[in-house]
C-alpha cells in the first residue's frame, strides 16, 4: 500500500479496499486482452507498456482500469485493432500521422518515433496526429525521448469535460501536457498536467468517499460555482486550471486551448466540443469536423542546442537547488516535477500494483468475457 | 478611458487618475530615449516597438512604465546599448543566441526573425537565448510568425518572485508563456500568460487602492497565505498558477519551471534563483551559473502540416464555437484568448494611451535627465 509515499498524495487517495498484483501478472493479461480484440502481438505488447506505465506511475485512473473502456470502443467500432498508420504529410521536421482509428496506446509511440528520428536529422521533430482514439498517459509517449538526450514532449486533446472561463457549455477536455527532460545522476524532469484544477479521476475518488470537493474544481449545469463531485452527472462541468477569473482560469483555459490547437487543428482531427467520447456508450457527436481524436508530439535533441553533458550538469544544479528549498509548515519537502511517480514507480515494481476491487471485478468480468483469467 | 471595455479586466484596474497620449507621441519619445543611450536608429526602432505593443495591447505593467527602468539597467552597465547578437550554435530547425547584454527588446525580434527563417526551410524553428534582458510582452515576438502564416511561441524566463509549492524560497520568475496562431476571417488566436496566478503589476494595482488580494495570489515570508498586496517588499511570495496545492499550483509551478528549461538550460543562460533582476538598485544574484537572462522562440509553418487554408477554416469555426457559449450568470460574453487585448489595441490606438500620473511623472523626470521632452 503506497499512501503516506509522498506528502503530493492527497490523503483522500489513501484506504481504498484493493488487491494487489505484479507488473509481470498485469502486463500478460493486458496483453492477451488486445491479442483477443485482434491486435498484432507487436501491436498489443505497444499498448500493454503505454497503459501499465499508467498503473506504474500511480496514475490509476488511466491504466488497466480503462481496458474494459478500450474493448468496448472496439466492439462498437470506434477502434480499430489493425491499423495501417501512416504519415499523410512532412517537412524535414514535420510530420502528419493518420492514425486509421487504432488504439492512441499504439499511435502515440508511433508518432512519438517519427518525431524523435526528425529530431536526429535536423534537431527537432513535431507530429501532429489524427483519427486517434486514448494515447492512456502523456508522460510515457514524452518519456520516450530521454534515451537519445532529447526532451520530448505530449500532448492530447480530449472529450469535452472543461467549461472556458465565464461559459456553462463544455467546449474543451482535460487536455494534458507533458515536458520530459533528461538530467544527469538526478532523475529526468517529468512535468505531466491536465489544465484543468483537478481531472476527472480526482472527483471519482470524492464520490467513492462522500466528499466535497474543493472550490474551483466544478460549476453545475447553471454555471454557478458548486462543490459536488457528482455535478458531472447533473449537467456540470470541471473548471481549467486556476478555478474561477479571479484565480487565473483564463489561463488555465487558454492552455487547453493550446492543446487542442496542437493535437487537433494542426492534424485535421475533432476539436473542441466535437471530439468523440470515451465512454463507448455516449453517442458520437452530430457534428465532426475532423478525423478522430487528436495528439502532438515533439521531439528537441538537447545537443541541438548545447552540449547534453553541459545541459545535464546544469539540470542537476536546478533539480538541487529546488530539493534543498525551505518549505512551507506542515510540509516535509519541495517536489521536482516527476518526483510522486517515480517514487511509485520503485514502490509499484517491487511490491505490486494496488487495484481497487471494482477495477479488479471489472477485469474479471472482461475476461470471463474473452476467455482469460487474471 | 477602456476601463469596462472588456468583461475580463476586473474592476479594481480602473479609476487611475490618468493622461492620454497618442501612439506617435510615445513612439518619438520612447525612441529618442533608447537614441540617446545609444542604440542604433534600427534597434531603437525595434525596442521601441515592442515595448509599446504593451501599452497598445493594455499590458501597462511591461510599457513605457518599464522605459526608466532599462536606462537604469543601461547606467548600471547591465544592458550593452550596442550589442553584437549572434548565433552561437545551430543545426536545421535550432540555434542559440548570444544577446551580447543587450536589450531583450531588440534580441527576442532578433531570435524570432532566425526562427521564422527556419520554419521556412524546414517546417519549424526553435531559439533558445541567453545572455539577454527583459524582453517585454511575449505576445509582440510570438506574433511576428503570424504574417508568414506560421503559429508563434515565445517564453522568457524573469527574476525570482514565485515560490514553488510548498516552498518558502523564491525559485522561479513570472515566466510567462505565449502562443499565437493565424486565424481567417477571425482575428488571431494569442494566449499570452504569467504562469502564476497573478503577475506583479496586478498586486502594483492593488496597493494604490488599498485593496487586499484574493486567495491564492501571494504567501508570507514564513510560507503562509495571505492577502497582503506588499507582501513582496516583506519577503513574501508570488504563487504558481493554481494558487495551493489543492488547486493545482503544482502545475503553475511545472509549467513555470517548463519555462526556465526552455528558455536558459538549452540556452546557457541563468536559471531558477539565479535570473539577475529587473531593478538596477537590486544586487545581481551572488551565483551566476550561466549569462543574462533566457529566452525561447518558436515558429511552426501551419502547411509544414496541413494546408493553411484548411487551418484557418477550422480557426475560425473553433473560435465561432466558443464565442457562441452561453454564460453563466452576470456574465456577457465568452472571450477567446487574445479578445481584451485586441480591444485595448482598436481603442487605444484611435483614442490614445492613457498613462498614469505616477508613469508621466517618471517619463518627464527620464527625459529631463536626457534632454528630451515628453
Amino acid at each position: 500500500m503506497v499512501c503516506g509515499l509522498s506528502s503530493a498524495v492527497p490523503s483522500y487517495l489513501c484506504s481504498m479496499p484493493e488487491k494487489t498484483y505484479s507488473y509481470q501478472q498485469l502486463f500478460d493479461f493486458t496483453k492477451a486482452v488486445f491479442e483477443k480484440i485482434g491486435c498484432s502481438p507487436e501491436h498489443a505488447d505497444t499498448a500493454t507498456k503505454a497503459l501499465l506505465s499508467a498503473d506504474v506511475r500511480g496514475v490509476d485512473s488511466h491504466g488497466v482500469a480503462r481496458l474494459s473502456g478500450y474493448v468496448r470502443l472496439w466492439e462498437a467500432k470506434r477502434v480499430n485493432a489493425t491499423p495501417v498508420i501512416k504519415i499523410i504529410h512532412e517537412t524535414p521536421s514535420t510530420a502528419v500521422v493518420d492514425g486509421d482509428s487504432g488504439l492512441g496506446l499504439v499511435i502515440a509511440p508511433f508518432a512519438m518515433q517519427i518525431a524523435i528520428e526528425k529530431a536526429k536529422q535536423v534537431g527537432t521533430g513535431w507530429v501532429s496526429v489524427q483519427n486517434s482514439n486514448h494515447f492512456g498517459i502523456a508522460a510515457h509517449h514524452a518519456m520516450m525521448a530521454l534515451e537519445h538526450d532529447m526532451m520530448g514532449i505530449a500532448m492530447t486533446n480530449a472529450s469535452p469535460l472543461v467549461a472556458p472561463t465565464f461559459s456553462i457549455d463544455k467546449m474543451l477536455g482535460t487536455n494534458p501536457i507533458c515536458v520530459a527532460a533528461p538530467a544527469g545522476k538526478e532523475p529526468a524532469f517529468v512535468a505531466d498536467l491536465a489544465t484543468t484544477t483537478a481531472a476527472n479521476g480526482k472527483l471519482e475518488i470524492l464520490q467513492r468517499k462522500s466528499l466535497d470537493t474543493p472550490t474551483g474544481w466544478v460549476q453545475d449545469a447553471e454555471g454557478n460555482p458548486s462543490t459536488d463531485p457528482h455535478i458531472l452527472k447533473k449537467g456540470g462541468a470541471l473548471l481549467p486550471l486556476g478555478g474561477d477569473r479571479d484565480h487565473g482560469s483564463h489561463k488555465g483555459y487558454a492552455l487547453g486551448a493550446v492543446v487542442d490547437i496542437f493535437s487537433a487543428l494542426l492534424s485535421g482531427a475533432n476539436y473542441a466540443p466535437w471530439v468523440p467520447p470515451f465512454p463507448a456508450y455516449v453517442p458520437m457527436p452530430a457534428q465532426q469536423p475532423g478525423k478522430g481524436i487528436g495528439h502532438f508530439l515533439g521531439a528537441m535533441r538537447i545537443d541541438a542546442f548545447r552540449p547534453a553533458a553541459d545541459f545535464k550538469k546544469d539540470m542537476d544544479h536546478w533539480i538541487q537547488g529546488f530539493r534543498s528549498c525551505r518549505t512551507v509548515p506542515g510540509q516535509e519537502k519541495v517536489l521536482v516535477p516527476g518526483d510522486p511517480e517515480r517514487e511509485y514507480e520503485a514502490e509499484r515494481m517491487q511490491h505490486g500494483i494496488p487495484l481497487l476491487q471494482t477495477v479488479v471485478d471489472d477485469m474479471t468480468l472482461l475476461g470471463n468475457r474473452l476467455g482469460l483469467v487474471l
